[in-house]
Protein backbone atom coordinates (compact mmCIF):
# COMPACT_ATOMS: atom_id res chain seq x y z
CA UNK A 1 0.00 0.00 0.00
CA UNK A 2 1.45 3.25 -0.59
CA UNK A 3 1.37 6.36 2.26
CA UNK A 4 -0.52 9.38 2.03
CA UNK A 5 2.15 10.89 0.25
CA UNK A 6 2.90 9.04 -2.39
CA UNK A 7 -0.45 8.29 -3.33
CA UNK A 8 -1.62 9.33 -6.98
CA UNK A 9 -4.59 11.00 -7.03
CA UNK A 10 -4.95 12.44 -10.52
CA UNK A 11 -4.75 9.47 -13.14
CA UNK A 12 -4.26 6.60 -10.86
CA UNK A 13 -4.68 4.24 -13.56
CA UNK A 14 -0.90 6.07 -14.90
CA UNK A 15 0.55 4.92 -10.98
CA UNK A 16 2.77 1.87 -9.65
CA UNK A 17 4.06 1.54 -6.39
CA UNK A 18 5.89 -1.97 -7.88
CA UNK A 19 9.79 -1.62 -7.44
CA UNK A 20 10.63 -3.08 -10.58
CA UNK A 21 9.01 -0.06 -12.94
CA UNK A 22 11.01 1.91 -10.45
CA UNK A 23 14.26 0.63 -11.20
CA UNK A 24 13.65 0.65 -14.32
CA UNK A 25 13.49 4.27 -14.53
CA UNK A 26 15.81 5.50 -12.17
CA UNK A 27 18.04 3.11 -14.35
CA UNK A 28 17.53 4.48 -17.75
CA UNK A 29 18.21 7.95 -16.29
CA UNK A 30 20.89 10.06 -15.63
CA UNK A 31 19.27 13.49 -14.25
CA UNK A 32 17.34 13.85 -11.17
CA UNK A 33 15.81 16.93 -9.52
CA UNK A 34 15.99 17.12 -5.73
CA UNK A 35 13.37 18.91 -3.72
CA UNK A 36 14.66 20.42 -0.63
CA UNK A 37 13.97 23.42 1.67
CA UNK A 38 16.71 25.18 2.82
CA UNK A 39 14.63 27.98 4.40
CA UNK A 40 10.48 28.71 3.78
CA UNK A 41 11.09 28.26 -0.29
CA UNK A 42 11.30 25.26 -1.48
CA UNK A 43 14.82 24.91 -3.93
CA UNK A 44 14.55 22.48 -6.97
CA UNK A 45 18.22 21.24 -8.32
CA UNK A 46 19.19 19.56 -10.91
CA UNK A 47 22.03 16.65 -10.40
CA UNK A 48 23.37 13.37 -11.62
CA UNK A 49 22.22 10.32 -10.33
CA UNK A 50 23.18 6.56 -9.77
CA UNK A 51 21.89 3.51 -8.28
CA UNK A 52 23.19 0.71 -6.00
CA UNK A 53 20.30 -1.95 -4.95
CA UNK A 54 18.10 0.37 -2.58
CA UNK A 55 19.75 3.22 -2.54
CA UNK A 56 19.85 5.94 -5.02
CA UNK A 57 23.28 8.67 -5.08
CA UNK A 58 24.26 11.81 -5.96
CA UNK A 59 27.11 13.88 -5.40
CA UNK A 60 28.78 17.02 -5.32
CA UNK A 61 31.58 19.37 -3.60
CA UNK A 62 31.74 19.21 0.38
CA UNK A 63 31.09 23.07 0.04
CA UNK A 64 27.43 22.95 -1.86
CA UNK A 65 24.69 24.35 0.59
CA UNK A 66 22.30 22.17 -1.23
CA UNK A 67 24.47 19.17 -0.04
CA UNK A 68 24.81 20.14 3.32
CA UNK A 69 21.10 21.00 3.24
CA UNK A 70 19.60 17.88 2.77
CA UNK A 71 20.27 15.88 4.96
CA UNK A 72 18.11 17.72 7.88
CA UNK A 73 15.11 16.75 6.41
CA UNK A 74 12.97 14.84 3.86
CA UNK A 75 13.58 15.85 0.01
CA UNK A 76 11.68 14.87 -2.94
CA UNK A 77 13.94 13.18 -5.85
CA UNK A 78 12.22 13.07 -9.09
CA UNK A 79 13.34 11.48 -12.12
CA UNK A 80 11.48 12.21 -15.76
CA UNK A 81 12.07 10.48 -18.94
CA UNK A 82 9.72 12.75 -22.14
CA UNK A 83 8.81 9.78 -24.57
CA UNK A 84 6.77 11.41 -26.67
CA UNK A 85 3.96 14.21 -27.69
CA UNK A 86 0.68 12.74 -27.98
CA UNK A 87 -1.33 14.97 -30.71
CA UNK A 88 -5.21 14.69 -30.50
CA UNK A 89 -7.81 16.00 -32.67
CA UNK A 90 -9.19 18.68 -29.72
CA UNK A 91 -6.52 21.08 -28.14
CA UNK A 92 -8.15 18.99 -24.48
CA UNK A 93 -6.80 16.07 -25.44
CA UNK A 94 -3.13 16.52 -26.09
CA UNK A 95 -0.55 14.68 -24.09
CA UNK A 96 2.56 13.47 -23.65
CA UNK A 97 4.07 9.98 -23.02
CA UNK A 98 6.46 9.97 -20.10
CA UNK A 99 7.64 7.57 -17.18
CA UNK A 100 8.32 9.45 -13.36
CA UNK A 101 9.39 8.28 -10.24
CA UNK A 102 8.96 10.51 -7.47
CA UNK A 103 11.21 9.23 -4.00
CA UNK A 104 10.82 10.56 -0.73
CA UNK A 105 13.18 10.26 1.92
CA UNK A 106 15.96 11.82 4.36
CA UNK A 107 19.26 11.77 2.66
CA UNK A 108 22.33 10.04 4.67
CA UNK A 109 25.93 11.10 4.35
CA UNK A 110 28.63 8.41 3.08
CA UNK A 111 31.22 9.29 5.40
CA UNK A 112 33.21 6.33 4.97
CA UNK A 113 36.14 6.77 2.72
CA UNK A 114 36.21 3.49 1.13
CA UNK A 115 32.54 3.12 0.32
CA UNK A 116 33.19 6.70 -0.88
CA UNK A 117 35.02 6.05 -3.24
CA UNK A 118 33.51 2.68 -4.57
CA UNK A 119 30.31 4.80 -5.15
CA UNK A 120 32.88 7.27 -6.82
CA UNK A 121 33.92 3.99 -8.86
CA UNK A 122 29.93 2.68 -9.77
CA UNK A 123 28.97 6.16 -10.73
CA UNK A 124 31.97 6.61 -13.48
CA UNK A 125 31.58 2.96 -14.36
CA UNK A 126 27.79 3.21 -15.20
CA UNK A 127 28.01 5.97 -17.20
CA UNK A 128 31.00 4.35 -18.76
CA UNK A 129 31.89 0.77 -18.60
CA UNK A 130 35.17 0.27 -17.43
CA UNK A 131 36.66 3.87 -17.57
CA UNK A 132 37.18 4.13 -13.49
CA UNK A 133 40.26 1.61 -14.23
CA UNK A 134 42.04 4.03 -16.94
CA UNK A 135 41.44 7.07 -15.08
CA UNK A 136 44.53 8.67 -13.27
CA UNK A 137 43.55 7.50 -8.91
CA UNK A 138 41.82 9.14 -6.69
CA UNK A 139 44.09 11.70 -4.04
CA UNK A 140 43.09 11.93 -0.76
CA UNK A 141 42.35 15.56 -1.06
CA UNK A 142 39.54 14.77 -3.99
CA UNK A 143 38.39 12.12 -1.77
CA UNK A 144 37.64 14.59 1.14
CA UNK A 145 36.33 17.39 -1.10
CA UNK A 146 33.46 14.84 -2.15
CA UNK A 147 30.19 15.03 -0.70
CA UNK A 148 28.10 12.16 -1.49
CA UNK A 149 24.96 11.53 -0.45
CA UNK A 150 22.50 8.32 -0.23
CA UNK A 151 18.65 7.67 -0.69
CA UNK A 152 17.51 4.36 0.52
CA UNK A 153 14.52 3.61 -1.81
CA UNK A 154 11.15 3.51 0.58
CA UNK A 155 8.47 6.05 -0.38
CA UNK A 156 8.16 6.37 -3.77
CA UNK A 157 5.66 5.98 -6.84
CA UNK A 158 5.67 5.83 -10.00
CA UNK A 159 2.91 7.86 -12.76
CA UNK A 160 3.18 7.24 -16.65
CA UNK A 161 1.34 7.39 -20.00
CA UNK A 162 2.17 5.46 -23.10
CA UNK A 163 0.25 4.32 -25.80
CA UNK A 164 -1.15 6.61 -28.55
CA UNK A 165 -4.23 9.59 -28.60
CA UNK A 166 -7.26 8.97 -26.98
CA UNK A 167 -9.73 11.63 -28.22
CA UNK A 168 -13.28 12.20 -27.43
CA UNK A 169 -15.02 9.10 -30.02
CA UNK A 170 -16.66 12.25 -32.04
CA UNK A 171 -13.46 13.58 -32.95
CA UNK A 172 -11.61 11.11 -34.69
CA UNK A 173 -13.40 11.51 -37.54
CA UNK A 174 -12.29 15.56 -37.57
CA UNK A 175 -9.88 15.77 -40.26
CA UNK A 176 -6.22 16.63 -38.62
CA UNK A 177 -3.28 14.67 -37.92
CA UNK A 178 -3.33 12.57 -35.06
CA UNK A 179 -0.61 10.13 -33.58
CA UNK A 180 2.46 10.40 -30.99
CA UNK A 181 5.97 11.99 -32.32
CA UNK A 182 8.78 10.35 -30.21
CA UNK A 183 11.76 12.01 -28.21
CA UNK A 184 15.32 10.21 -28.30
CA UNK A 185 17.71 11.51 -26.13
CA UNK A 186 20.85 10.25 -27.95
CA UNK A 187 24.47 10.51 -27.29
CA UNK A 188 26.28 12.21 -30.14
CA UNK A 189 29.83 11.45 -31.60
CA UNK A 190 32.03 11.92 -29.08
CA UNK A 191 34.52 15.26 -29.21
CA UNK A 192 37.72 14.59 -28.48
CA UNK A 193 40.09 17.71 -27.29
CA UNK A 194 43.33 18.41 -27.94
CA UNK A 195 45.66 16.20 -25.68
CA UNK A 196 45.70 12.57 -26.04
CA UNK A 197 44.84 12.39 -29.05
CA UNK A 198 45.95 8.95 -29.93
CA UNK A 199 43.51 7.18 -27.01
CA UNK A 200 40.80 5.54 -27.61
CA UNK A 201 37.56 5.64 -25.77
CA UNK A 202 36.76 2.90 -23.49
CA UNK A 203 33.47 2.76 -24.88
CA UNK A 204 31.57 4.01 -27.84
CA UNK A 205 28.70 5.29 -26.23
CA UNK A 206 26.95 6.35 -23.18
CA UNK A 207 25.67 3.47 -21.51
CA UNK A 208 22.21 4.67 -20.40
CA UNK A 209 21.38 6.42 -23.96
CA UNK A 210 20.86 4.45 -26.92
CA UNK B 1 22.20 42.12 -8.13
CA UNK B 2 20.62 38.84 -7.07
CA UNK B 3 18.56 38.36 -4.39
CA UNK B 4 20.12 36.34 -1.91
CA UNK B 5 17.58 33.68 -2.48
CA UNK B 6 18.82 32.84 -5.86
CA UNK B 7 22.67 34.10 -6.08
CA UNK B 8 24.66 31.13 -6.84
CA UNK B 9 27.14 30.49 -4.49
CA UNK B 10 28.86 27.36 -5.74
CA UNK B 11 31.31 28.23 -8.77
CA UNK B 12 29.47 32.01 -9.54
CA UNK B 13 31.37 32.15 -12.56
CA UNK B 14 28.68 29.59 -13.92
CA UNK B 15 26.18 31.74 -12.99
CA UNK B 16 24.03 34.36 -14.78
CA UNK B 17 21.14 36.82 -13.86
CA UNK B 18 20.43 38.17 -17.60
CA UNK B 19 17.01 38.16 -18.67
CA UNK B 20 18.15 37.14 -22.09
CA UNK B 21 20.45 34.58 -20.99
CA UNK B 22 17.46 33.03 -18.87
CA UNK B 23 14.27 33.41 -22.28
CA UNK B 24 17.09 31.82 -24.28
CA UNK B 25 16.87 28.34 -21.78
CA UNK B 26 13.43 28.75 -21.73
CA UNK B 27 12.27 28.99 -25.04
CA UNK B 28 14.70 26.08 -25.62
CA UNK B 29 13.15 23.78 -22.89
CA UNK B 30 9.90 22.21 -22.85
CA UNK B 31 9.50 20.53 -19.41
CA UNK B 32 9.73 21.72 -16.11
CA UNK B 33 9.79 20.52 -12.40
CA UNK B 34 8.11 22.39 -10.09
CA UNK B 35 8.96 22.10 -6.50
CA UNK B 36 5.95 23.39 -4.08
CA UNK B 37 5.15 22.51 0.00
CA UNK B 38 2.06 21.30 0.34
CA UNK B 39 2.71 20.15 4.16
CA UNK B 40 5.94 20.00 5.48
CA UNK B 41 7.45 18.00 2.55
CA UNK B 42 8.44 19.51 -0.50
CA UNK B 43 7.28 17.92 -3.44
CA UNK B 44 8.39 18.08 -6.98
CA UNK B 45 6.19 17.68 -10.22
CA UNK B 46 7.77 17.65 -13.37
CA UNK B 47 5.00 19.49 -15.92
CA UNK B 48 5.23 20.99 -19.38
CA UNK B 49 4.96 24.56 -19.83
CA UNK B 50 5.78 27.64 -21.96
CA UNK B 51 6.35 31.55 -21.95
CA UNK B 52 4.44 34.65 -23.35
CA UNK B 53 6.30 37.46 -22.82
CA UNK B 54 7.40 38.10 -18.73
CA UNK B 55 5.24 34.66 -17.67
CA UNK B 56 6.01 31.26 -17.83
CA UNK B 57 2.64 29.21 -17.46
CA UNK B 58 1.76 25.33 -17.21
CA UNK B 59 -1.45 23.75 -16.87
CA UNK B 60 -3.36 20.56 -15.70
CA UNK B 61 -7.01 19.33 -14.34
CA UNK B 62 -8.84 22.02 -12.31
CA UNK B 63 -8.70 18.61 -10.09
CA UNK B 64 -4.68 18.43 -9.52
CA UNK B 65 -4.04 19.27 -6.28
CA UNK B 66 -0.50 20.57 -7.23
CA UNK B 67 -2.24 23.51 -9.17
CA UNK B 68 -4.61 24.06 -6.14
CA UNK B 69 -1.40 23.88 -4.03
CA UNK B 70 1.03 26.44 -5.75
CA UNK B 71 -0.83 29.96 -5.70
CA UNK B 72 -0.54 29.87 -1.71
CA UNK B 73 3.29 29.84 -1.54
CA UNK B 74 6.36 30.28 -3.51
CA UNK B 75 7.26 27.37 -5.89
CA UNK B 76 10.64 26.83 -7.57
CA UNK B 77 10.15 26.05 -11.08
CA UNK B 78 13.50 24.68 -12.21
CA UNK B 79 14.69 24.06 -16.20
CA UNK B 80 17.19 21.92 -16.97
CA UNK B 81 18.82 20.96 -20.03
CA UNK B 82 21.42 18.28 -20.47
CA UNK B 83 23.79 19.27 -23.42
CA UNK B 84 26.72 16.93 -22.78
CA UNK B 85 28.56 14.36 -20.74
CA UNK B 86 32.43 15.70 -20.24
CA UNK B 87 34.93 12.94 -19.84
CA UNK B 88 38.58 14.19 -17.75
CA UNK B 89 41.35 11.82 -17.16
CA UNK B 90 40.60 11.91 -13.67
CA UNK B 91 37.35 11.29 -11.99
CA UNK B 92 37.52 14.02 -10.44
CA UNK B 93 36.80 16.18 -12.49
CA UNK B 94 34.16 14.35 -14.59
CA UNK B 95 31.54 16.85 -14.95
CA UNK B 96 28.66 17.61 -17.67
CA UNK B 97 27.92 20.72 -19.79
CA UNK B 98 24.54 21.84 -19.11
CA UNK B 99 21.87 25.18 -18.75
CA UNK B 100 19.63 25.15 -16.03
CA UNK B 101 17.38 28.06 -14.99
CA UNK B 102 15.38 28.12 -11.48
CA UNK B 103 12.91 30.54 -10.79
CA UNK B 104 10.80 31.83 -7.85
CA UNK B 105 7.47 33.50 -7.02
CA UNK B 106 4.20 32.73 -6.17
CA UNK B 107 1.94 31.84 -9.43
CA UNK B 108 -1.09 33.23 -10.47
CA UNK B 109 -4.24 31.95 -11.50
CA UNK B 110 -5.43 32.74 -14.91
CA UNK B 111 -9.08 33.13 -14.10
CA UNK B 112 -10.23 35.39 -17.43
CA UNK B 113 -12.00 32.41 -20.02
CA UNK B 114 -10.96 34.50 -23.07
CA UNK B 115 -7.32 34.43 -21.54
CA UNK B 116 -7.29 31.32 -20.83
CA UNK B 117 -8.41 30.28 -24.23
CA UNK B 118 -5.32 32.81 -25.91
CA UNK B 119 -3.08 30.51 -23.41
CA UNK B 120 -3.88 27.46 -24.83
CA UNK B 121 -3.70 28.27 -28.48
CA UNK B 122 -0.72 29.60 -27.60
CA UNK B 123 1.08 26.70 -25.75
CA UNK B 124 -0.41 24.51 -28.46
CA UNK B 125 1.01 26.92 -31.38
CA UNK B 126 4.17 26.96 -29.53
CA UNK B 127 4.55 23.06 -29.89
CA UNK B 128 2.94 22.52 -33.03
CA UNK B 129 2.93 25.66 -35.21
CA UNK B 130 -0.17 26.64 -37.23
CA UNK B 131 -1.77 23.14 -34.97
CA UNK B 132 -4.73 25.20 -32.91
CA UNK B 133 -6.88 26.64 -36.31
CA UNK B 134 -6.87 22.94 -37.38
CA UNK B 135 -8.13 21.56 -34.30
CA UNK B 136 -11.76 20.82 -32.86
CA UNK B 137 -12.49 23.44 -31.11
CA UNK B 138 -12.53 23.95 -27.28
CA UNK B 139 -15.92 22.95 -25.90
CA UNK B 140 -16.87 25.63 -22.22
CA UNK B 141 -16.84 22.34 -20.33
CA UNK B 142 -12.94 21.43 -21.46
CA UNK B 143 -12.42 25.07 -20.85
CA UNK B 144 -13.81 25.14 -17.06
CA UNK B 145 -12.16 21.90 -16.22
CA UNK B 146 -8.31 23.30 -17.61
CA UNK B 147 -6.59 25.12 -14.81
CA UNK B 148 -3.59 27.68 -16.07
CA UNK B 149 -1.21 28.84 -14.05
CA UNK B 150 1.38 31.89 -14.58
CA UNK B 151 4.14 32.58 -12.90
CA UNK B 152 5.71 36.26 -13.84
CA UNK B 153 9.38 36.31 -14.13
CA UNK B 154 11.14 38.02 -11.32
CA UNK B 155 13.58 36.10 -9.13
CA UNK B 156 15.81 33.89 -11.14
CA UNK B 157 19.60 32.36 -11.67
CA UNK B 158 20.70 30.50 -14.45
CA UNK B 159 23.77 28.44 -14.19
CA UNK B 160 25.38 26.58 -16.86
CA UNK B 161 28.54 24.69 -18.34
CA UNK B 162 30.21 24.82 -21.85
CA UNK B 163 33.29 23.83 -23.13
CA UNK B 164 35.80 21.08 -22.66
CA UNK B 165 36.96 18.65 -20.09
CA UNK B 166 39.03 20.82 -17.61
CA UNK B 167 41.78 18.47 -15.86
CA UNK B 168 44.90 19.61 -13.87
CA UNK B 169 47.41 20.61 -15.65
CA UNK B 170 49.75 17.57 -15.11
CA UNK B 171 46.69 14.88 -15.90
CA UNK B 172 46.88 16.22 -19.31
CA UNK B 173 49.67 13.68 -20.57
CA UNK B 174 47.70 11.07 -18.46
CA UNK B 175 47.05 8.35 -21.75
CA UNK B 176 43.56 7.97 -21.26
CA UNK B 177 40.70 9.73 -23.61
CA UNK B 178 39.40 13.29 -22.79
CA UNK B 179 36.80 15.05 -24.61
CA UNK B 180 33.33 15.46 -24.93
CA UNK B 181 29.89 13.28 -25.66
CA UNK B 182 27.28 15.70 -27.07
CA UNK B 183 23.47 14.27 -25.73
CA UNK B 184 21.23 15.49 -28.14
CA UNK B 185 17.33 15.32 -27.75
CA UNK B 186 15.41 15.29 -31.04
CA UNK B 187 12.27 14.32 -32.18
CA UNK B 188 11.99 11.23 -34.23
CA UNK B 189 9.43 9.92 -37.16
CA UNK B 190 5.89 10.97 -36.11
CA UNK B 191 3.42 7.76 -36.05
CA UNK B 192 -0.11 8.40 -36.77
CA UNK B 193 -3.06 6.33 -35.71
CA UNK B 194 -5.52 4.53 -37.27
CA UNK B 195 -7.73 7.27 -37.93
CA UNK B 196 -7.39 10.03 -40.61
CA UNK B 197 -4.33 8.46 -42.15
CA UNK B 198 -4.47 11.00 -45.17
CA UNK B 199 -4.22 14.18 -43.04
CA UNK B 200 -0.56 15.90 -43.03
CA UNK B 201 0.76 17.12 -40.01
CA UNK B 202 0.56 20.75 -39.71
CA UNK B 203 4.48 20.45 -38.91
CA UNK B 204 7.15 18.09 -40.14
CA UNK B 205 8.78 18.63 -36.32
CA UNK B 206 8.50 20.08 -32.92
CA UNK B 207 9.08 23.44 -32.64
CA UNK B 208 11.54 23.82 -29.99
CA UNK B 209 13.65 20.03 -30.73
CA UNK B 210 15.78 20.06 -33.88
Amino acid sequence: MPTERVRVRRLPKRASYERAVLDAILDAGMLCHVGFVPDATPVVIPTLYWRDGDVVYFHGSSASRMLKAVTAHDVCLTVTLLDAMVLTRSAFHHSANYRSAMLFGKPFLVDDDRERLAQMQLFVDSLYPGRWSTLRPVSDVELKATRILGLTIGEFSVKRREGGPEDDPADYAWPVWGGIIPICERAGEPEPDSHQPGCAMPSPRLNRLS
